[in-house]
């Protein structure tokens, strides 16, 4: 293969609202990332775009005197992206917001003759997995990423659904309880709430302050604040019946949620991402099981599943340099493959 | 045109929890009927087969010393119909429960030479109104009918969303309210146990009940029992502050459902259809400004609309007289254009 400056490869980025993940792909191994580079997310719109620039330039080798010839870049970003790639709002990356993040980078020139597209980080990482990893082959899934918030993606009848106005997938928003808690997004009850990331946090702190989780607290070195969920969902895995009730807890959250998609589009197979898929069969098998009970006709359902993601962290900037290759690949230098949803095998 | 026996017609029936109605269409002129019927849908397996025998041979003008020639059947019932064409399970037509109603039909002979599609109610519903009715056009359309429960039907960039097992658009059965009422799935809290017609029914009830709603008892005689849904959204209409006060509550439901389903697919149109269309603007405007309110980012979301249906009652029929249409325009024989979803102009 040649060097840094391959005009084939392509550039992908994951901004989330506390980390950037990039990387640098060569098409022919496309899961695969030939550079993997980690950053903070600043908090300001202009040391986004100055961020972004900089990890471009160092994930192609480019310097000043030797601009590099990748063939685009794709971003997946925490929010809502519109269908021509503007980023509008996202509660989690306000630095983001209104911004055209292609066009402003373009500006740059550091990107120089690269495009650059950008989407939703949920639906690029849709794109990884039905390409690439554990949705590949159904031709009707649903990925959720359960992390800070919840994200999601749509695969129906083989295609990527990305909505009227590009904002398809939000399923971390549906409400549940309608006098519930209130979410960043500044509703009360919405989905998010129970069965994030920031969820498990919550339930972990209120069973820590009602008495329970005591071998995590010890374990913890006897500080309450110090119990992580990662520490909870090791316990539950390691055997500790008080860790797995908390985790159980939070798995039927998670499959309420789930099974409200379920009724509304009946996939074969559903893909949990995030941060708590680290956590595994510990939470998938009481989220599966949780789900059973939950999921209109489920014993109709013969093909039902619900797998882990297999890309890892990796999955939305992987999918941001496929969204950057469709394009290139394109002959009308659009997106069609993602705004048609991507052909399956 | 020529008579019953033109070949080129088709019956399409939809079949409900209490009523069926049936359509035999030209496919020149598919919204238009040629004739329509209604029948009540029987208890009984047995008799349910008996009954749409007899109209499909009404229907075409059928004798049994003179066969009749039209091109198909298409059934849309209210219920889980599996990808190949047969009825799961619906709370609402247990008669039907397991039946390949195709199959049984066929079996009659009273169709002979005519295949039999079978899809659910809504699913038909929404390719009707796609292709000649409000959704016409819109190329991201989510369908709800409110009646006595709630179903749904998506179009997602173009193609009606089946599923995997054809069970998609169950959207009455999101759970919206974990600790809710019981619904008629035996699950709680779902969405059609706050914004159906029975719903509305049960509202008006108590707010009767509580002392309200005088106006419109005093003109149903002063009996509250005889106060119908019907007769206080007509008080609404003509000025009645109380019962728009009901009919603002209901739309609430009606909004907090459909916001989900923004967050999960932003259409940009979403088709009211089924009984309670009939309320027209009474109840649409209050549906839309909750929606602007619920709905994540409803601002941003410019070409949102929310239209009552075009086709009115015979939508379903008419859909499911599409199916059958579609599936004898096949080469495969196979309803290949709604698997894929309709092409739109």
């Amino acid at each position: 293969m040649s060097g840094p400056g391959d005009p084939g490869r392509v550039v992908g980025i994951d901004v989330g609202g506390t980390k950037m993940l990039g990387v640098l792909i060569d098409p022919a191994h496309p899961s695969e990332p030939l550079v993997v580079l980690r950053r903070p997310t600043p908090a300001e719109a202009s040391q986004l775009i100055d961020s972004l620039a900089a990890m471009v330039a160092e994930l192609s080798g480019a310097t000043a005197s030797q601009p590099y010839g990748i063939a685009g870049v794709g971003i997946g970003a925490a929010g809502l992206v519109d269908r021509r790639g503007r980023f509008d709002t996202g509660p989690n990356l306000g630095a983001a917001s209104g911004l055209d993040l292609a066009a402003a980078l373009t500006g740059r020139g550091v990107v120089a003759g690269a495009p650059v597209w950008v989407d939703n980080d949920a639906t690029t990482a849709t794109l990884a997995e039905v390409r690439l990893g554990a949705a590949r082959g159904a031709r009707d899934a649903v990925l959720v990423t359960l992390g800070t918030g919840i994200g999601g993606g749509i695969v129906a009848d083989g295609s990527v659904v990305r909505g009227a106005h590009g904002f398809a997938g939000e399923v971390g928003h549906m409400v549940i309880e309608p006098a519930g808690l209130t979410c960043a997004c500044g509703r009360r009850g919405c989905w998010e709430t129970r069965a994030s990331g920031s969820a498990l946090a919550r339930a972990v702190r209120h069973a820590v302050g009602a008495g329970h989780l005591q071998a995590v607290v010890d374990a913890a070195g006897g500080d309450p604040d110090a119990v992580t969920p990662e520490a909870v969902t090791q316990a539950a895995a390691g055997g500790d019946a008080e860790a797995q009730a908390v985790v159980d807890a939070f798995a039927w959250w998670v499959a309420l949620g789930l099974a409200n998609l379920v009724a509304v589009l009946d996939p074969q197979r559903i893909v949990v991402a995030g941060g708590l898929v680290e956590a595994g069969e510990t939470l998938l098998r009481p989220v599966r099981r949780a789900l059973d009970d939950l999921a209109l006709a489920s014993g109709s359902r013969r093909s039902l599943e619900v797998v882990p993601a297999a890309l890892g962290a990796a999955s939305c900037a992987i999918g941001a340099a496929l969204l950057a290759l469709d394009a290139v690949g394109s002959p009308e230098g659009e997106v069609v493959r993602l705004r048609r949803g991507p052909p399956l095998p």
